[in-house]
């Protein structure tokens, strides 16, 4: 099997702090890291959840796509969900295959370390979804 | 720790059978069960993901919240996240004392025979919250 978790899901957020203290002290859990991410004009704030990260986003700017994603949804929300993934170009083919068109037609780099890849919005039933490795 | 998982992604489909075939073919995942939840109105479809489950979700009456969320949501989307606690009660006491209010003070029965509880949307950042024992 390709897709073998889910590697996290990315929520949208107006203020990491404010949400942060939410994820914190009305879920119970723990903030593990916060890291900004130039490259996608975020800040994001990790939670673990038994091997599946929360990822928290906080736009840096007005051009980035999460500041676009909460001005149509001005309270946040779940902005995607990441599938992890041990053979991220064959799970890219299979996508394909099935008809599915493609953000990243190869994989780029994304926070971590990891090499992630989009699929569009469009063919994947409303729902934002990226490929991860593990 | 309370939370020791994602237990679900609830996520709202027009077409079950459709959406399946994505899941099925473009992302490689298996369809284990489809069960009709009288209860909440909807027809569900569990893929596992390595012991998170998508939970697709297609309404069976206009009066079912998915029915509703699809309305304004036309696509679908991802409806709810599901944290799976080995102590559902302490927990909604946790959320409500951290100021939350709760769909459901005490817990309901959900499917697989699971207990569940909501919080309230307007306190949750935009991501309506499930808690369900394991």
């Amino acid at each position: 099997m390709s897709i073998n978790k889910i590697d996290h899901l990315g929520i949208a957020v107006k203020s990491l702090d404010e949400t942060i203290k939410y994820y914190e002290e009305a879920l119970g859990l723990k903030c593990e890291h916060v890291e900004e991410v130039a490259s996608q004009k975020v800040r994001t704030a990790f939670f673990n959840v038994g091997g599946t990260h929360v990822e928290l986003l906080e736009p840096t700017s007005p051009e980035s796509p999460i500041a676009k994603f909460l001005e149509k949804n001005p309270n946040g929300g779940i902005h995607h969900v990441a599938f992890g993934t041990d053979d991220l170009v064959g799970q890219l083919a299979t996508a394909k295959n099935a008809g599915v068109r493609l953000i990243n037609e190869t994989p780029v780099a994304g926070a971590h370390g990891k090499q992630v890849a989009f699929l569009h919005p469009k063919n994947t039933f409303g729902v934002l979804t990226e490929f991860c490795t593990e």
